[in-house]
């Protein structure tokens, strides 16, 4: 069982100790591999509407994800999260219910879409994820990526429109 | 005959006057139709890579441009341009002539390629000028633009991979 809650500032020691090895590989996300832990808090927790973490049993945060208008003013209706989960806590569902809690969330807030902007099209368990959340394949950004092992690859941009 | 060159501080009062009639109608740039003249200096001017302008036989201030990245780290050789003309300016090929000196600018900073990631479908002028300069429509994002006029309409994400 995982709860899904609000980030607290005591959370961001145990968040940045699994988040830092995922933006060091640099094959998920575009931020720089040499992002400081400074940079991340504020990416992930000042900028965004709001920062979420999911708690194991053991009382141990093993994800997060945050919450933010994509665009400005005329396009703020769409939002755009991100998402990351602790390593050894992979293949136990908990990006699926940080996605479904995320829209949910998102349309407590008013938002009518949610898109993510670049998904590495190499990091198919994410493409496979948010296909079978619905999220749709709006098109291919041809060799918008450089993955540090595979050189220049495709990504996604995906979107969903939020029921009630 | 028009002239591109690098914004200079001296242009900012002629720049904001033929821009701020196009934020607050709203129908072609996200920003809020509220924004100040400080908040789009920041957003054209200030945050940008590069600001250009484009200036008439008459010396008068016709069209301006920014270049940035588009993505940071591992998505930063894709760039994002946007571009405005002057109203009393248009239909002299002014945008076009900013379109080609935008890629030849970005390629010159070593860009890989230009992406448009919220052209408005109504804004039928732009997506022609586009598609004329070989940016392929890489997808529609249902309803993403809040229009004044006509309720939410579909965005277009564009994208060209700059030659050399």
């Amino acid at each position: 069982m995982i709860e899904i809650r609000a980030f607290a500032e005591a959370d961001w020691a145990a968040v940045w100790h699994f988040m830092e090895p995922v933006f060091r590989a640099g094959e998920t996300y575009a931020f720089s591999p040499d992002i400081t832990a400074e940079e991340a808090y504020q990416i992930w927790v000042e900028a965004p509407a709001a920062t979420f973490v999911a708690v194991a049993e053991n009382r141990q945060i093993v994800g997060t994800y945050y919450l933010k208008p994509n665009q400005p003013g005329l396009g703020s209706h769409v939002c755009n999260c991100g998402y990351i989960v602790a390593e050894q806590a992979r293949g136990r569902g908990i990006a699926s219910e940080m996605c479904e809690h995320s829209q949910r969330e998102a349309l407590a807030r008013g938002f009518r879409a949610m898109q993510f902007n670049l998904v590495v099209s190499t990091n198919e368990g994410a493409v496979r994820l948010w296909k079978r959340h619905d999220f749709a394949v709006i098109g291919t950004l041809p060799e918008a990526f450089r993955h540090p092992r595979c050189g220049f690859v495709d990504a996604l941009v995906m979107y969903k429109q939020l029921e009630m």
